[in-house]
Formats: structure tokens, C-alpha cells, sequence
């Protein structure tokens, strides 16, 4: 994409309206833009990074064996009646009356239509085991939406329901999301520690957290060091096999949110292995048990033909959310650090005398040889281009000066380091290319 | 996939409720449920089709230069009101009230948000040409919804918006969309023909919809033969060229909708070149000037330092709509015959004795051969595992028997055209991998 057709627009200055660093720096760089209190239109640099995380989300769904269906935004309040949720549910429900006074509302959360779904199908233990997700837009209409994305009205969650037909088989498919979300977070470069939760509205009886650690995060959260040191891309995990093992590996060692923090249970740890960071809440994972499935109906045929009423858990990852949370963990004074799996583009060519014959030849060069390029074509000055670069925080910036392209010479900067070499085109492009 | 663990629920009775073709097979076939009036839960193998579309619709889109964002299903009323279609709209507009008393809805379109977006970054003629678009659901609040997605109330859609500096610009702008609609249908394996038509309720003066041929389609349609000869995918357009006389072909011979049928110009033509026929509208592009421009009061300095109201256009693809589309176009009557590049998934593996050594082996050794393949592995009788691939429409079978297992030998049924050949796995693989 050449930056003088592009629709890549910059703000010089800092939004006054945003507080935190994800959101100043999403507004700045043209990521996304306001159209409403909490709500969102997703520009071309943005949109890329959204569908990045979206796709590493779905590939790690569909490894631990989920299922992807799209359900609509619009349900039927009588749903919600069933669950008793529509009572329950206050003022965060955007409740709509459609034009044959039916009540209808823009879903927050899916269990009920899954559950009911999943009814009109299944008739026996053989249907079982089965989970179900979808990438969708949800809306929660909170009172004061703020910081961007990480808290907006209108946001994009993947959330995913498991049907099993014993508390065991669903502990199993409990697990099964536990691995897929360390692996999925892991392949965006974050470090997500899973904690301990209550299970709030969704109800239930075991339910985790998923915290990034970031500088700049929104709550305090305490861990054993162990739990840093583990690399959940080391190895392919057998879905079909034991997970106890792995998920014991976490659930043995301490990590808590603030709410949940056990000074007691703290103190018990060496100081040495005590860690206190700051962290962001990226996903959340909950087993119910029978909660909606007895509340909507949901009963299949066992194996000796006694029904049975499915066993379930819901598993939540903040898609948009993660834009934001990415932001938070990976910028710096000058603006954004991506990492490489979801960076809107890999590289940017950085032309500083466009129009000059040998600076022009170089960087389209350049811009031919690197897979889906941003190239900064603009009349602009080199200061813009480079500030402009580092705000959008591209992995790779090519810099192809005059003095440069008359040697055959390009500055190959990182923007995560900061480092810089000078380098044939050839060699840059082997550093870029991998 | 194995067919064991899938969420491929598939009906023996005709859902009543259904009318049409595409409406009855989705149903049966499992692609969608409904889960309100006019409102569709997209079901794996669905949601795979419609992402499918969608990936060439972007493709598309991208190659003729339009750029993606994504504008969120909530919007400000007083967007609408600025534009004065608040009011015009009655009674499809699905109308909501946030808990700040705020009036909003459900965008059917996006016509004030993008000119409101664009308005916030355009300053110069530099910012132009520009021309994005996004893929998203709207909502139309139908009294009678029916048809399946065909007429839903939430649909898919991708609108493109097009700003110039100047008419003839703009002209240009409403040719690059044209040749890639003709590209986008063709790649689907539709016979797609623009018409001109009116503008209704988006304004403007220039007007085409793209209507593909298709026996059960909804209306009636009237051409030159010429037209269906011409091949869309043969060259490759250069989008920054002259596209007018690739559009002159089109609009200097005879097509016309019902409404706009003119039996004059009709009856001129000679009666071997008439083609009357049904069909199927998938898409609609308007020129409407400033319209919108106007009204929300976007303006760009020109050249010379004046500022310049921006010409503009829009552009749909009724993305959901096409899953219907596609299936009226390509069905018998055991189920659907999908095109190549928008199947689901590309060929079933079915296994006529599940358990049979030989049987086993071969099957699994062909599913792990074709890529992104489907196995039948269910305990079901081989009338019901038949069924249920030509209901679900797959381009190709592999049909492993036990003889045929013995011998080394399967059969390869293509869907399409119901031939069926006896071959070699490495023969049969050949064939499926093109």
C-alpha cells in the first residue's frame, strides 16, 4: 500500500478526551475513531490488527477442536425470560422494541441462544461432545464508556460453548480452552497469566481469568515467578490426551488478581519468587454445569437411553479489547511497538527524497520485494515520515536515503529495539523475510 | 472434519415455513437457523460459505483500490438527522434508546457515517481520490421478513464510498467498482449482468444493479445475448486505465429489470439476440454527486486553495444474500451443487463401512491427502451418508466400498454434473487437486 492513496491519517495532537496510552495512541495513529460515546469505526490500520488477533483466536479455537457458527446481534428478549437473565441484567442491556412490538436486544453475551441452537439439534450422548463459538459484535451499554476499546459499548468478543454430557468429559473441555488460550495470547507476544475468578452473571462454579501483564495496566496482580518462565508455544499440546497436568502446572502456583489477593498465601512465598505487576484481563473461561441447559431444556439421549441434561461452560476473549491491551503492553514514548504476528503491516519503505531517481528506484524495489509493504511515497519531510512510522509502530522500517541508494545502502531499523544497521537491500530483506 | 465430532446438524422433512429454494436447502442442509423473524444464526458449514464470499468480495474490492475499515451497527441518530433521512426513513430503521436517552439505531447503511469520517481527516484535494468500504451487519426492519437470508432483517453487506474531486473522477470511481462487481461474481461462478436502475432512496442519478441469472430467481429480466458471452475473468482490468469502454459494452446493449423494461427497444432487438430469463439482485451502485457531501458539510481545499465539495458514489454486495443467491443459482433436486471457490469445504471423503479395515485405511489416507477435506466416519447407513452429501452439495465425493477398497480403487462423483468415475486414489486425488 502506497501511503499517498492510502487512508492512513495521523493526529498531531493528543486527544484530550482519551486517558490512557491505548487510546491516545489509537486515536493519534488512526487506528479507529469515535462515531459514538463508546463506540467505534475501525480504520484500514486498525481493522488489519483487529482481523490479525481475530484469525490467531480462530486458528487456536479450531486446533482444540471448537466449531465456528456466527449468531446474530439481534436476539429475542422471550430467550432471556427463560434464562431469568432478562430481569437480572439491568441497564447494560441495550433493550430494542422492533417495529411489531416484539422486545428484542442487542446480545451482550450468547448462552442462551447457544443453548436453545444447540436444542434444535441434538438428540443423543452421540452429539455430545461439542463446542460451539463465534467472533461477534456485542453490546454493553455502560453508563461512562471510556479508554477506548478496553472498555467500549460496542466490541467484538469471541466466545465459545461447550456441551459435554458429565461434569468429567466437561472439565476436560474446561482444560481443553485453557490450553488453547495460552497458546493464543502467547502467538500475539503476551505474557497471560491465568487467575482465579468469580464467576459473576454468567454464574457457576470454576472460572479463570486471563491477565496480561503490562506496565500500564488497570489492576495490580500478584504471581509466582514459575509462571513466567513457561512457554506455551514449546510444545503442540494433544487435545485428545491428559491436560490435568498442564492446567496443574498453573493452578498449583499462586496468581491473583487484586480481589482475590491472599496476603496469607502471599507471604508463604519466597520474596525471590514473588512477582507484582500490573495487568490487563484479555479472556475469561467459566464451567456452569447444567445452569442454562436445565434452565432453556436442553436434554439428550444418554447411552442406556435415560435422558441426560448436557453439562457446559462459556470461554470469552476480548477481541477488540486486545487491540487495546496489545497497545498497552507494546509502545513507548514515540508511539506503537508491534509485534510482528499482529502488526498491521510488516514493513514500511521510508523514501526521504522522493522524486530523487536513484531513491525512487530503490525503495520500489524494496516495496516489490517485501510481502504486503507500506510504503511512505509521501511529499512529506523525512521528520514526519519517521515520526509517523514509529507512531504506527511497523516492525521494520526501510529508510532509503540519497546517500544510501547512490552506495546500494538502506538503514534497517527494529522499531521493538530501536536498533539500526546499515545493510545491501539483499541483506535487509533477509532480516525482514526471516 | 470428521463428520463424528461436527456441528453438521442436517434436516429429513422440509421446514414448512419455507418458500423458496435456497430458504428450504439452507434449512435442511444445516448452513443457517433462525433464531427470530427474519434473523439467522450461520451454522459452520454457513458461516463457511459466507466467509468464503465475503474473501472474494474484499479481494475484489482491495485489487480495484477501494481500502477496508469497519464502521460499527450502532449509529447516532443525529447523523441521520443532518442528512434529513431520519424521518425519510420510517419504518425499517430499527430505532433504539440507550440508557442515556439517546437516540440511536441499527445502520441499514452507511452513507452519513462515512461522509462524517471522511470529513474528519480530509483537508485537501490530496486526500482524494478515495474509496472505502466495509463489511458489515445492518438491520432492515421488514414487516413481512421471508425468504430466508434472502430478505432478512440483519444482513451482511459490504458498502463501498467513493469521494472525487470531480465528476468525471467520480466517473472513474464508478467504473473501477463496476468492472470489480462483474469480476466478484464471476469469480463465484455467477453469470451477473448490471441494469440500469433507480436510484430510490439514496439519491443521485447514475445507477446500476448487478443481477445474476438463476431459474428460480425472484424476477424477470430481459438482455442481449451478447452480454452472456462475455467473460469477466479473462484479462485482468488495469484499474488506473481507461475503463470506459469495457462499460460501454455493457450499457450500449440491451438489459433491463421488469421495471425499467422498455418493449420498444426490446422488439428491436433481433429476436435471436433476446435473452429473457429470471433473476436475482446481489448488488447496486449509485453516483449521487454531493448529496451527502453537501449536507454534512464536507469540503476539501482544491488546487487552486478553494475548497471543493467532494462527488460521491456507494456501492453494495449483498453478502449474505449471495449464500441464497449461489444456491438458487446451483441445485437439484437432491440438494446444493456449490460452485468451487465458495464450497464449504472441497470434497467429502464417505466411507460406505465404517470399520472395515481396508475401508478405514483408505479413507483416512484420502482425508489426510485433500486438503481442508470432510470424512464421512459416521456410523450411518451409505443411503443417509449419500443423502447427505449431495444435500450439502460438496464438489466432489469419494466414495470408498469395501470391493473397491480391496482393489485399490474409488469412486469420484463431481456433484455438478452427477458424473461418476471409477479410479485409482492417486487418479482420484488428480483430479480433486486440479
Amino acid at each position: 500500500m502506497r501511503l499517498s492513496r492510502a487512508f492512513l491519517p495521523t493526529l498531531k495532537e493528543t486527544p484530550a478526551e482519551a486517558q490512557i496510552v491505548s487510546h491516545r495512541l489509537m486515536l493519534r495513529a488512526g487506528l479507529v475513531r469515535q462515531t459514538s460515546a463508546g463506540i467505534y469505526a475501525w480504520l484500514p490500520a486498525g481493522l488489519r490488527v483487529l482481523r490479525k488477533v481475530g484469525q490467531i483466536v480462530r486458528e487456536e479455537q479450531d486446533r482444540a477442536g471448537a466449531q465456528e457458527i456466527l449468531m446474530p446481534t439481534i436476539q429475542s428478549a422471550d430467550l432471556w425470560r427463560e434464562s431469568g437473565r432478562y430481569d437480572d441484567y439491568g441497564k447494560e442491556m441495550l433493550r430494542i422494541t422492533d417495529r411489531g412490538e416484539r422486545d428484542m436486544l442487542f446480545g451482550p453475551t450468547n448462552e442462551e441462544m447457544v443453548t436453545d441452537l444447540f436444542k434444535s439439534y441434538a438428540r443423543s450422548y452421540r452429539d455430545l461432545p461439542r463446542n460451539l463459538y463465534h467472533i461477534q459484535w456485542k453490546f454493553r451499554d455502560e453508563v461512562r464508556p471510556r479508554f477506548g476499546v478496553m472498555r467500549g459499548r460496542e466490541f467484538l468478543m469471541k466466545d465459545a460453548y461447550s456441551f459435554d454430557l458429565t461434569p468429567e468429559a466437561a472439565a476436560h473441555s474446561y482444560r481443553q480452552m485453557f490450553v488453547a488460550y495460552l497458546r493464543t495470547f502467547a502467538r500475539m507476544g503476551l505474557k497471560a497469566i491465568p487467575m482465579q475468578a468469580d464467576t459473576g452473571p454468567i454464574g457457576g462454579n470454576l472460572s479463570h481469568e486471563f491477565i496480561i501483564l503490562a506496565e500500564t495496566g488497570e489492576s495490580q496482580v500478584y504471581l509466582h515467578r514459575d509462571l513466567l518462565a513457561f512457554d506455551a508455544l514449546a510444545e503442540a499440546p494433544n487435545y485428545d490426551g491428559d491436560l490435568k497436568p498442564l492446567m496443574d502446572f498453573w493452578t498449583s502456583r499462586y496468581a491473583a488478581t487484586d480481589e482475590k489477593h491472599d496476603e496469607a498465601a502471599w507471604n508463604a512465598i519466597p520474596a525471590e519468587h514473588q512477582v507484582s505487576a500490573r495487568g490487563i484481563e484479555v479472556g475469561h473461561i467459566f464451567y456452569f454445569g447444567t445452569k442454562y441447559s436445565k434452565a432453556m431444556g436442553l436434554s439428550v439421549a444418554g447411552p442406556d437411553g435415560a435422558q441426560v441434561i448436557p453439562e457446559m461452560g462459556s470461554y470469552g476473549i476480548g477481541v477488540s479489547r486486545l487491540v487495546g491491551a496489545l497497545i498497552e503492553a507494546n509502545h513507548d514514548e514515540a508511539g506503537i511497538k508491534w509485534p510482528d504476528a499482529v502488526a498491521p503491516w510488516p514493513a514500511v519503505v521510508i523514501n526521504l527524497k522522493q522524486g530523487d531517481a536513484a531513491c525512487d528506484a530503490l525503495c520500489e524495489r524494496m516495496y516489490a520485494a517485501i510481502p504486503d509493504a507500506l510504503y511512505d511515497d509521501r511529499g512529506e519531510r523525512a521528520g514526519a515520515k519517521f515520526a509517523d512510522a514509529d507512531l504506527l509502530g511497523h516492525p521494520w522500517q526501510v529508510v532509503v536515503g540519497p546517500r544510501g541508494a547512490a552506495a546500494g545502502r538502506v538503514e534497517l531499523k527494529r522499531r521493538a529495539t530501536g536498533e539500526k544497521l546499515e545493510l545491501s537491500p539483499e541483506d535487509a530483506l533477509a532480516k525482514i523475510l526471516g
